[in-house]
């Protein structure tokens, strides 16, 4: 399928603000690529189809889950994090996406893991950031993303977490654990460079 | 052991100003117990003994640990956790002290835990607020802990969770789970009064 036809597909999905939204996250997602050494059509590709069935309705979501052999312990977990996981398995049957790096991209641009690679940081942030997201703190983070893959992601977490936070909502453990391995990865990095 | 010698026994474990601390935890604990009906002779206990070996040198614990069929993994997390559960196990060794439910309220007096007992929350809290604390915010946990125990300790865990964020340290991730499970558990709570 052609880039131009995966854009279609993808568009029909979605309600017209989510599409502007995800086209945001295409170019942020590229540009993050370039500026850090990443791979610029995987980085399009993932970001292209991180939200895909953001805007199914959640029976729909929940049938697959239930029916397709994906975790069912996801079930469990919030709904905010199906689209992510659902959405992998959806382009894969779909469209014959089989690159597991944008999969994972795909499933994990919501909660964030341990030991994330470099396009799901790539995705993750620009998801964050795309020039369409207003909240206390994006500011702070597209400053650290023009030098710093690490440090930005976690200013994302970390807004991230205060949020939920603030409104008396659960923390996703997944997040809490990206946050904290990310933690490491910047020290690391850090130490590095000295 | 009478009281008096275990609070010796206690006292001498520590510096003047951790015992003081500790003072403060007991007499608030067994207010918090009175207030909510708690157990105050269990509540009285576990908070004389929550800090018992709090500062004792790294490496005695982490022999206790080694040696003593202790959790292994408590080794990977972080030393801040291992004064509570090597001090459980010290104080059934070493006073004999077998009740399962003070053991436990000691053991995560520091991180809290899902499906904390009336007893682990009245440990944990007071260890939050007794008189000597001083951090943003605890004068908030103290109002809320006039009338509603979960609600008090929730606003410690989120005031502990954004205190690490801002440092930039890891967040302990039973920390979280606790807090997640303790807003389940005030929103519940809450309907039931409804």
């Amino acid at each position: 399928m052609n880039r131009e036809a995966l854009m279609e597909a993808t568009k029909s999905q979605m309600p017209e603000r989510r599409w502007k939204h995800v086209l945001g996250v295409v170019d942020t997602a590229v540009e993050l690529a370039d500026r850090f050494g990443g791979d610029r059509d995987k980085a399009w590709l993932a970001a292209l189809l991180h939200d895909y069935t953001k805007a199914w309705p959640i029976e729909r979501m929940e049938k697959i889950i239930r029916e397709q052999g994906l975790p069912p312990e996801l079930l469990e977990h919030d709904k905010e994090l199906w689209h992510a996981h659902v959405g992998a398995w959806v382009v894969r049957t779909e469209h014959g996406i089989d690159d597991e790096e944008v999969l994972d991209a795909i499933r994990y641009h919501t909660s964030g893991r341990e030991g994330m690679t470099k396009l799901d940081k790539i995705v993750c942030l620009a998801d964050y950031m795309e020039p369409g997201r207003d909240f206390p703190g994006v500011n702070k983070i597209r400053e650290l993303a023009q030098h710093n893959l690490e440090e930005a992601l976690l200013a994302g977490f970390d807004s991230t977490i205060r949020l939920l936070l603030d409104k008396g909502k659960r923390i996703f453990p997944l997040t809490m654990l990206a946050r904290n391995d990310l933690l490491l990865d910047v020290e690391r990095r850090k130490q590095e460079r000295d």
